[in-house]
């Protein structure tokens, strides 16, 4: 033990952090083998990095630079070299493409599922780690690999079991704003100011038009009165910005035909038009619906190794949480293309797309529409300690035909052990006291069927010990697992 | 992009860390599901908890002390609070059910999977990042509980493939050498003495008994040179301590009868025959073979928390590496009985009991026999940019078909492409060229068996021409699911 045994630490978890359990763990776990399972059979083969790279190696491309070590977790190894925590799959994806190019095949097609974490301040619904599964092609350099993605990320939503009018995937390329940038006269290589008009644009949602069209302008004071500053562009160049964040229409062909005008005048502009065109034509191709991938300009995703095309999957249902808030669940996933990821380390041009789904996202809002009814173990009471063997026979056999079932092991009396089986959802519990045993016998309890008949009895005695003799019934113990079968298939209370 | 586009990051990863693909990473996650389905059906309800804990909750229990953080990562929060990434997934455990204690059914039982991070030195299959597959019963008292892991544990090795006879769980109690210690006249409180016996049995394996008895003794002066301080038992009292660890019979009762005289003459001694004893009656009523779950004095297990039974797994077989040295896996798996790692939080008892899988460890042990051949998808060459969508539509339907299916998304020509589709382990190339689509038919390629033919064929020009009719067929683009099948059906070439 310890070497301070009078020292009491206290049983907290880190700020950020959750413990997943019981239905909302298997609602992420699920997920997560659903949409890998589409992954593979699209042809791409899992991959699993560690938990930490070298820091340099992982780069420095978060949105939210402000924060301590630019939003990563970062350690020191004994040898004095910095480490990082993994903020997505796609870092250690351009290290390990990097570090074994020559063995690839190439385009290389991998997946990966996992925790990744950011040092982000915490907040409601806002956690430190959480998982996402994504796919990549790497030294693909087409638009067909990009369409590639979005037709598989509706693949993969509808897997999960999300109808087509449910989800959306938004697509855009980052090139066209560059051709924007470039009409209105912002030179190619003044990285502050593209960056800060993508982010001022990234802000649409959470600002509104007003608020991002100070943001390209001079800058905007929030509501705490602190001020940010803006990208100063002229008044016209504002103009052309929001015009063509505004230029969205309900098919991809009318929006490619609203955006042509406002980018066509700048060679990276034509080269999106012509990206977005290709995408389309594979699109239609596969059949993917206009609802399900739509172009969509004011798509800029927050990450900034990006350099092509971006997506974003966005839920189109809002559900009522218990506090009867309306919550909509915003972005479920992302991704795009980033040709320069890999190249950082290689120096010479090495392609690639991937997407991402936001796991821990989806779940929670698959978890706010569904009442998740999940049966716990059968559990078997053990009554008497020197027949505890008995109990465990018993565990087996029941386990043997299919049943979840575990013995009682704690130290308590029959009442305690009953309400331990409440508690752990169990649907039957089976008791063999000293009457049963000499008999030969076992008896089984209903407690689902239990639970409903002493809701309804309320503190009618009467009606409440009619009740007992319906929810409980003793059987030849030969007969344990035809029992515990009837029981469950009887009618439940309505 | 980064702030400086001249600095060229090296891809590696870091020291001790592993990246897993294809067959290996199928296997650990095979062993990973499989286990858990074991543990969920005897009733383990699933947890997941984060990656890192505060560094105090985490505790220090670990064998390795001398290494920088005692063998943890260590990382500090932006307030300054010290974090640390688990080392097992015992110690999360106990924080999330003192954290949780009110609310949860007790006993508690909790299964769980993951990674674990060591900072270890790291060595030839020596990591420093490794998964764990666990389940635990908080809150329960009894023998019973020990048992049941036992029984489990046995369930999980076969459900992962294991013959009964190719590994055992060896099963030991701490209080029966506690018991020896105070015969000896060791005091109950000089910990630091049986600490020292402890880590000195534990290196049974590595030293033999001789080394054993120096460590007991006066000290050891290892090859090097180096000098380790040993226990400083009086001769007859080293006697009595390997005597006891020699006491192991070929069955679980007569260990016991070998033990009993060794120890029964300390109350300790008495509690921990008692333990054993109950643990054998439940062992022998669930079937359990003697060789499957053997009592063995030798085993200590490293870790300080355990405070009675102590389980190791081990497997009975030894295989050849590739380089023909015979590799004995020795752990694959471990646990026991920790009654004080919850109560330390809650300052009231908490008995506790578990057993870890070490997934990494097993599948390494299962990959060495095996000789994995997992077929890639079929491959969809793209030989023309304008007809990609065909491609697409191809590959789409031998999905549907139930084929794992990818498009080729390179750059390259033809001969890259076949290339592409071995590298991947394809089992048939689907090819469309300008005379397959002014025909409308489709070329499939049974690459498996243009392998094995092409090497038998050798030199032969003659008959490397016939091969080539043999491995590929032409036929209409709308039997292309079909003639699929029909090629992964066909007898390959010896």
């Amino acid at each position: 033990m310890s070497s301070n045994p009078t020292f009491r630490p206290k049983a907290r978890r880190p700020r950020g952090l959750i413990d997943r359990r019981g239905a909302d763990l298997a609602r992420e776990r699920a997920i997560v083998d659903k949409v890998l399972a589409v992954y593979e059979a699209w042809g791409f083969e899992r991959l699993e990095t560690s938990a930490f790279e070298y820091a340099d190696a992982l780069g420095k491309f978060l949105p939210d630079q402000d924060r301590p070590n630019e939003g990563v977790f970062a350690l020191q190894d004994d040898d004095e070299q910095w480490l990082a925590l993994r903020y997505d799959l796609t870092a250690p994806l351009a290290r390990f493409v990097a570090e074994n190019y020559e063995a690839l095949p190439k385009p290389y097609r991998r997946c990966a599922a996992g925790p990744v974490w950011r040092n982000e301040k915490p907040g409601p619904g806002r956690f430190r780690e959480f998982w996402q599964c994504d796919a990549d092609s790497v030294g693909a350099p087409s638009a067909a690999a990009d369409a590639e993605m979005i037709a598989m990320a509706c693949a993969a939503f509808e897997a999960v079991g999300l109808e087509r009018d449910r989800f959306a995937i938004k697509v855009n390329t980052r090139r066209l704003l560059n051709g924007v940038l470039e009409t209105i006269g912002v030179p190619a290589d003044d990285a502050r100011t593209r960056l800060t008009v993508l982010r001022a644009v990234d802000k649409l949602d959470r600002l509104g038009l007003d608020g991002v069209r100070l943001l390209l302008g001079e800058g905007r004071t929030d509501e705490s009165g602190d001020f940010t500053k803006g990208a100063e562009l002229p008044p016209p160049a504002v103009d052309a910005v929001i015009g063509f964040v505004a230029a969205g229409r309900s098919t991809r062909e009318a929006t490619l035909a609203a955006i042509e005008p406002l980018v066509s005048g700048a060679e990276e502009g034509r080269a999106g038009l012509a990206e977005l065109t290709s995408i389309a034509a594979i699109l239609s191709a596969l059949g993917v619906p206009e609802a399900s991938a739509v172009f969509d300009p004011t798509v800029v995703r927050g990450l900034e190794y990006y350099t092509g095309a971006v997506f974003e999957a966005q839920l189109s249902f809002a559900t009522l949480a218990p506090d009867g808030v309306e919550h909509s669940f915003g972005s479920v996933g992302g991704g795009g293309r980033y040709d320069d990821l890999v190249s950082r380390f290689k120096g010479q041009p090495i392609p690639a797309t991937g997407f991402s789904v936001g796991v821990s996202r989806l779940a929670a809002a698959l978890a706010a529409e569904e009442a998740a009814k999940v049966d716990g173990p059968v559990v078997v009471l053990a009554l008497d300690q020197a027949h505890v063997a008995d109990s465990f026979a018993m565990a087996a056999e029941l386990r043997a035909a299919g049943f979840v079932a575990e013995v009682y092991l704690g130290g308590a009396g029959m009442k305690a052990q009953m309400k331990y089986a409440d508690r752990r959802g169990a649907p039957i519990a089976v008791i063999v006291g000293d009457d049963e045993r000499q008999r030969d016998a076992v008896s089984l309890k209903n407690l689902k069927l239990g639970a409903a008949l002493a809701e309804r009895a309320g503190d009618d005695r009467d009606a409440w010990a009619k009740t007992r003799a319906e929810v409980q019934v003793e059987v030849p113990r030969a007969q344990l697992v035809e029992a515990a079968r009837a029981m469950l298939a009887a009618p439940q209370a309505e």
